[in-house]
Parts: C-alpha cells; structure tokens; sequence
C-alpha cells in the first residue's frame, strides 16, 4: 500500500486551530486587559502606559535567527522562529516572538506569506496577513502626507527655494505595482501643482518605515522624522521634513502604529508582530520597540533578520543593536538539505533526488556564515530545518558533517510538530548559552569612514576580495562628509542569493570584487544605503496574481489567501 | 462689568469628556459584548454574527437631517444631528446616529472635522477625525490593488482588449493632493508598465466608497464591485471588474471595513460613524448597513445627507433610501441666522451686524428646500441652529415668519447645551410624526429617461427653467441606452453653494438653466453621474496646511488636530 498522506496547506491549519483570547494570551507574561488596545479578541496593541511601566524592567535574552542565502527551494527561518519559541514554552521557559508585520503587496501578488507555515504559525493568520492593526496604512498615509507637503511647498512659492529635480521623497502604496516605479506629476496647468519626475515605492522600503522600526520611543520617532532628508535646495544643500515643519503631524499619524502588536502562535506562545522594513533599502528587522518590550517580558526573545546572515544578521547587529543597545545572547543559523544542494549546485528541478556530493559541497555557504557570526562575537546553533524530500543518507552526512567540525546543530521539525520539533535546538541553545558567553563586538567602528565601512562588511561578511565605488558614489561620499553623515553605519542593498553582488554566484565564492554603485542617505533611519546592483522597491504583479483566486466564503472568511 | 466668557474649543471639549466603555454603550441597544468587535475601549465594528441576526427584527423610526445651501457662515448640520440624537436619549426614546466617517486629507489640509461641535460630538473625536477603524484605508487599498491590476493587464499580453486611452478607474489617495490629479504613469521602458495617463482622486470619490455604502451586506457588496465599469475595450464597450475577475479579492479586502463602527456621544448616545462617499460624484451619506442596522436596534435613527437638500436629501430619497428600501419618517431643515443673512446678500465680514431685512431675503433659499421635502410627502421640521452673533430681533423674525405660514420650527441650542439644546426640537418632530404620516413618493421613477430624472430634479428641486446637454453628454446618453444603463437613478455632481449651477447664485435663483456637461457611470454603485461645471474630485492643500500646527504630547495623545 502507498497511501499519500493528506497534508493541509497553512491557511488550513491556521483556520483550525484554536486561539485562546489575547487578554489571556497577555496575562501570562504579566499584562493586563488595561495595557492592551484591544482589535477584536485575538489581537492587541500595547498601551503608552504599559511600554512605559515596562521601560525599568529587566532584560531577558534575545535569540537571534537567522540563515543561509536563500534559495527557491525555501528554508523556513520565520517557521524555525516561530516553532523556536514555541520549543522554548514547551521547555518551560517564558518565550516571547519578535517577528516582523506582512506586506499587503506581495500577498496580493505571489502565494506565500510571513506568518510562519505548518504547525509554527502567528495567528490569526488572515488578519496579520490582510490589514492587521493598520501599521503599514499609518506609514503609507504619512509618506504620502509628507509627499503632498512637498509638492505643495512648492506650489506655494518654494520658500525654501527645494530644487524641484532633486526631490529624493517618493511615495508609496502597500502595492505591487510596477506602472507606479517611474512617473510624472503635477501636470494639467498652473492650479494643479509643479510638474516634476516622481515614483513610488511600496510602503515597507519607505524610509517611515525603517524610522518607526528603530525609534525608541514617540519622541525618538518625532526625531527621526525631522530629520529624514526629503530634498535638495538650488545650493545642492539637504531640506529636511524638520525644515518643513510638519515632523509633528507625521508623529501625530504614526502615533498608533509604533505601538507593538500582540498575537499568539497555534501553541499560545505570545508574539510581537511589528513593521517590517525591506532587508535591501532598509534593516529588514522588526522594531526596536517591539523587541525591547518582549525583552522586558520573557527569559527568552526569539527574534529574526531579512533574508540570510550575511544582510539580516549583519543589520540587525551593526545598526539594529548598536543603536537600540540590545545584544543578542546566541544566534540560530537556519539550513535546508534542499537550500544547501542547491548551493552545491543543483538546479531546483532535480531537488528531490539524493545528491550528497552537493549537500558537502554546498555545505560551504553554511560554513561562511558560522564564521561570520562567530566573528561577532556570539554563539550560535545551525537548525537543519526538515523537509520531507530529505533522505536518510544526506540528513546522516550533514549532522556527521557539522558534529565533527565541533558546529553545534539540531535538527528540527517544527513545521510538522510545532514546538515539539524545535525542543532539541532549544536544549541546545541553552547549551551554548551555558557553555560560552556572548562577547558581541561590531566588525567596525561607527567612527570608521563609510568606505572602511564598507570594506569591512564585504571582506569579512561576504568574503570578497576588495571594493569599487562608481564615480556617482565617489561624489557622493564627498558631498556626505561635509554634510556631517560619516559617523553613520551602512546599511548594505545586495542580493539576498549570493554572498557576492552577483545573483548567480551560489555556494561560497571567492575572489570577487563589490562594486557600490551608489548611495542612498537614510538620515532617519540613521544610516546610509549603499546600492549594488539594481534594487527593487517596487516590485511587480506576476501574469496570474494571487488575488485571482482570492474572495470570502458566505461567513465573511477569508479564501484563497494562501 | 463685561467679561468675556472663556469658550473652549471643540477639542478641549471632546478630550476633557467622559467616555463610557463601548460594551456599555452597546448593552443599552440589546449588543452584546460577543457581538463587537472591539478597537480599544471606545470604538467597536458589529460582528457579521451580529448583522445577521438582527436582519429580521422590526424598524425604528429614520430622521432625515438636511440643510439649506451651506455658505461660509456655517450650518451646524452634523452638530444638529448629534444633538438631535442626545435629545431623543434625554426624553426617554431609544435614539442611535448615523453619521459618515471623516477624511484624512481636509483634516491635514484645513480645520474643521466632520464629529459635531461643541456639546454635540462624538467621541473619541481624534481617533474618528484620524485611521479610525481603517475603513477608509481599506477603500484605498481595494482602489489601488484595482488600479494595479488593471494595469498588469496592460502590462501582460491585454487579453481583454482594453482601450489603455479609455481607462477610467483612477488610483486614490486619503489626502490632499493636487500634483497627483494628472500624472503619467508607467514610464521607464518596457519592463515598468505601459505608459498612459491617470490620476488621483481623493478615496472618499473612489466608486469603491460610494459602492460600500449602498451594499446591503457582503455578497451585494461583491456583486457590486464586480459589475464596476473600469476601461472600454477597443470596441468601446464597458470592461468590468468582473471581466478581470477580480471581485473576490477586492471584497476579502473590505471584508471588515463592510462592518459598521460604533461609538458614542458625549452624551453616551450610541452612533454609528460608517461609510463617507463625497455628495458630488457620489450620493454623501453613511452606509445602508449602518443605517439599517440602527434601525434594528432603535426607536429612533437620526441621519444626515451631504450638502443642502438639493443635494444631500435629493440623493438620500432617491438613491440611498429607494436602493435600500429605507423610508424617513421625518426631515430637519437646519438653517442658521447668519446663512440666511448670507443668502440675503450680506458678505461674510458684515455677519456681525443685524440685518433683519437680509435675513427676510435669504429665507427664500429655505422655503425652497422646504417645498422640496414636502414635494417628496414628508414631514419636517425647521430647526434653528443658534450661533451667539445672532441678535433677539433676528431670531424674533425668523420665528414668527415661520410660525405664521405654519411652519414647523425649533431653535436649537446644541452645541453650547447638547441635547438640552435639542429637547424642543425632538418634541416637534414627535408632534409631526404623530400628526402626518411620511407619504414618501420619489419625484421620478428609474423607468424614466436618463434626461426626465434629471429635468425632473432640476425643476422639482432646484426650480431650473431647463436642462441642457452638451454633445459629449447627448453621446454618452446613447451610449448608455445601448449598454442598458437607463433605469439607473442620476447622482447630481452640483456645486452646493447654490441651488443653480453658478456657486454664486445665492438666495432662491429663477429662470436658470442647469447645463449637463458630462456624465461619469458609476454602475457598482448603482447611479449616473450628471457632471454640472467642474467637480473637484482632488482637494489641495492650502499655503498653511493645518498639519503644521498638529504634534503629540508626552502622553501620546493628538494636538492641534482642532
């Protein structure tokens, strides 16, 4: 007999599952009904009061997750934290989950979301997949408040004399929609504005959204805006939104979305879903708020970076930490057989078949990222996240394989059990945790210049042999240090696939040189982007969106979300 | 001894208030607390369990709050209807309000939101003037996830045939933005869309908006959506939302903002806030699930309509209560002093000084509105709206020329005393409603000609002499004939200053002629748009934007919102 096993999709689980009230969910880690703004009965917000009675409290230790470069073939890091944590409560432990909210954008366009899969899973899944607590409309409304502002600046005499060509503010939509990358504005006669080239991004790469992500509190985000660079005058001088005068309104608008969310996972494991920057224009982790605050109420924080160690946990540890003075006590390093072969160079097709050559061989991309998160400083735990294509022999092969190099790892099934799947990585970090202190150390100085900067992520994150700034960046560079933005730390745009700048490059290459093309000051957010290559912040809608089969069944459900 | 009285403003008002938790509100109308859905302490959506089960209880009584032609001066017709609703409460009756939802874009651009005055408001006013409950952010997002599909099409082979010149769904934005009225789109070369022309429209003129409001649930919300027309295709014939199949997906991202919001009075009143299309291109009054479902839970419903009676109450009886099959038992005919002294001829600045022949003048502008409201059989009662400039000898007139031709009237003292101000006002239309039966007859019927609804209105209702088209709108109309679009009701877009097409024909006008210049299909909602002269659908900011003087305090909470 060969009977194939029924296996529900995520949205199945999820609609399944049982929620416990989030009031209940809140007063295991010590809140109360009058800390939460409730939205319905399975999702809250932090009350001001509360995060402020928390702000005394003790910190417990962060777990940071994160993982190779990713491949098509998936690796599961938001399935490994969101089972992690549940491994963490089922070891006894108080665990709470930091992840980041979802991006309407994708969902609409791709199947696939960012709410775990299987049995790790934030819920209500639909909510936090659809609206949720209205954050990101909150960051679309101000960027395009601040937009509007803008234009109207300059319909209304241009006082501070904005040079209308060299306008870096865009707008946003929580979007695909790449008809909006390349605009012009302002057109139809005198009464409807100043026309001038435009675009718009979706809202998770707008700047808002990386401020709101690492403010520490209403005032620090009040800050940050005003000093977010909206333009350019006519003496090629930078205008601020403090310059314009409305970092107030834009608070005002903002002052419910820095407020963190709570849900639970299908295991009632309490978990923090807020903002959610692009890991290419921006840090990729969710907010500082967000993480602090879980800190101040569980032994454990699970928490990840965007994409794989080389851009999230490079983020998260020189700018998130840095400037939020959080330190993560051992990090999570997150592999697939499949993800790995595929680094070994297997073509997705041919993924099912055992291939254990690959496995070694792609076993070096996975190695260049233990080295670099030893570098930091921090212990750590590779997870060997299970897929059910995974053979026998190549699962023997990886766990010898990192056993006798002395690399710590588990391998987990937290997408098929839950918790239950991760209480081995769980034992095995407090193991590590134990056994070796975190000696966290940043891999530069914020008083290095920002082409050291550079040199030293690309040397000793990404293994390349040396850096070339276009002549664009060169002038750049020169324009920043008399603005007084060197003191800044770089906040890398680089494909997530390879450790180069060169998609195609898998595995662990070397020799290779990047090439920074150009620069994009984020002075809010409090860093300074350094592009290579091309960078999407506006993606497109594929021949059959996912809205296609979407709709609501006669109870107001949601169907077809996933 | 002359001291001046401190008069607080309506935002010290509202915050210095005392707000009742939601629950309580609701268990006072039969709610449960199983049948909210709450957003923190004060505001809540109706559960779809909720909507359901009271589909087949009895119906209160609806009120019906119009005005004369609004001026400069101000009429107070939102703080009428508030404080309408609190008297009811006052005197024993169940009483619940039905108001629309504010937009964000005039509350960034100038003072002045959309929650009453004074005594008379709902509450919590900064959050309802601010996301809210997200509604509107949906709308927006169901727009432009429209508008991105539509434009994927283009962008992926155009299987439909769509004219990309003959677009007409346009993106929207909830702000104040002109430089977004024309734009180009899609510029950048062939991967970044197909260039063509569009614009913004401020959400609230979204048809999406219009098409929530009149949805008497979820299903005929998405049949609504789907019959949408969005773009004509080569052989100029209408292409449907349903045509691109993408009805589902929209109405699963309305799906919450379908259900309408509870909140309360200052006087603990409860009132429902739901729903704002704009009274031009759209019909102005909050949404048939709103309103019906206060109906279920109260004796008495009190609502208002956009706009004077020429627009707001023409649209609330022809199209809003006939499509819902709702029917008012009563009208109030709000009017102020100082409008009337507008109507007579007074300009703005002069308001001050009484004018009691003026005021004789501009009372022709009210008698027509009341000739109107009885022309449809209904009762109605005039209710004075008190302001402090008025002068005894002024209001002394007013009432006793009403009072002789026998008609109804009140004066009303809301805002400075709440529903206390209301009490006479409640009493009268008790008196009204006891003596006259509502014999509510619509002027036209939907099987009359797109041109005789619309001489219809005009003469009925604005006392035009005649009606003329121009050759663009006399194509349209054949048009329209062949696509089978004749039996739907016309949804006037009329400046409302006057009851002419020429904003500054104040008073009563004759022997005008109401020129057509275009009409614009909304058939999701369910009308035709008469365009009459140019129709803002795209506000702009002012030289100082009201955002400049907007912040938060230590606590979080909103200043300077008013």
């Amino acid at each position: 007999m060969n009977v194939k096993p029924v296996v529900k999709s995520d949205i199945e689980i999820a609609q399944q599952s049982f929620m416990k009230p989030i009031v209940e969910v809140a007063e295991k880690i010590g809140l109360h009904e009058d800390d939460l703004e409730l939205f319905g009965k399975y999702k809250a917000k932090l009350s001001t009061e509360a995060l402020k009675k928390l702000e005394t409290k003790n910190s417990g230790k962060i777990i940071l997750v994160t993982s190779i470069n990713p491949t098509p073939a998936g690796e599961g890091k938001s399935t490994v934290t969101v089972g992690l944590g549940d491994a963490f409560t089922k070891i006894g432990k108080k665990a709470i989950i930091a992840m980041r909210e979802p991006s309407l954008g994708p969902t609409m366009g791709v199947k696939g979301g960012a709410t775990g899969g299987g049995y790790s899973q934030v819920l209500p899944m639909e909510d936090i997949n659809l609206h949720f607590t209205g954050d990101l409309h909150a960051i679309t409304t101000a960027n395009n408040a601040l937009a509007a502002f803008i234009d109207n600046h300059l319909q209304q005499g241009n006082e501070l004399g904005i040079d209308q060509r060299r306008i870096v503010w865009k707008r946003a939509l929580d979007m695909n929609d790449r008809a909006l990358r390349k605009v012009v504005i302002g057109l139809g006669g005198p009464m409807q504005g100043v026309p001038r080239e435009d675009g718009f991004d979706i809202t998770v790469a707008s700047e808002i959204m990386a401020v709101l992500c690492l403010s520490t509190d209403l005032q620090d985000l009040k800050k940050r805006l005003g000093q977010m660079v909206i333009a350019y005058n006519y003496n090629k001088q930078p205008v601020t939104v403090a310059d314009l005068g409305v970092q107030g309104a834009l608070t005002m608008l903002l002052k419910e979305a820095v407020k963190p969310n709570l849900v639970q996972t299908i295991e009632h494991t309490p978990a923090f879903i807020h903002g959610g920057p692009f890991a290419n224009i921006a840090h990729g982790c969710n907010s500082v708020i967000a993480t602090k605050t879980a800190s101040k109420l569980a032994d454990f924080v699970v928490t990840e970076g965007g994409f794989g160690a080389d851009l999230g946990a490079e983020k998260f540890l020189h700018i998130k930490a840095r400037s939020a003075g959080i330190k993560p006590e051992a990090v999570v390093i997150v592999a697939t057989i499949r993800a790995l072969k595929m680094h070994g160079g297997v073509p997705k097709a041919e993924l099912g078949r055992e291939d254990v050559q690959a496995l070694t061989t792609g076993f070096a991309n996975l190695k260049k990222h233990i080295e670099t998160i030893e570098s930091f400083g921090l212990p750590f735990v590779v997870a060997v996240n299970k897929f059910i294509t995974d053979t026998d022999q190549e699962v023997r092969t990886l766990m010898e394989f990192c056993e006798k190099s002395g690399i710590p790892v588990s391998l987990t099934e937290v997408w098929e059990k839950g918790g239950e799947g991760g209480v081995d990585l769980a034992n095995k970090l407090l193991e590590v945790i134990e056994k070796q202190e975190s000696n966290f150390q940043p891999l530069y100085d914020l008083s290095d210049s920002l082409e050291n900067k550079i040199l030293t992520i690309a040397q000793k994150v990404y293994g390349a042999e040396k850096v070339e700034f276009s002549s664009k960046a060169k002038k750049q560079l020169k324009d920043f240090d008399s603005f007084g933005w060197s003191h800044l730390p770089i906040c890398m745009a680089k494909t997530q696939y390879s450790l180069s700048d060169d998609p195609t490059k898998l595995g662990r290459p070397s020799g290779f040189t990047i090439t920074i093309r150009e620069f994009k000051p984020s002075i809010g957010a409090g860093f300074i982007v350094a592009l290579t290559g091309d960078v999407m912040t506006m993606p497109g809608l594929p021949k059959s969106p996912a809205a296609l089969k979407m709709d609501v069944d006669e109870n107001g459900n949601a169907i077809g979300l996933f």
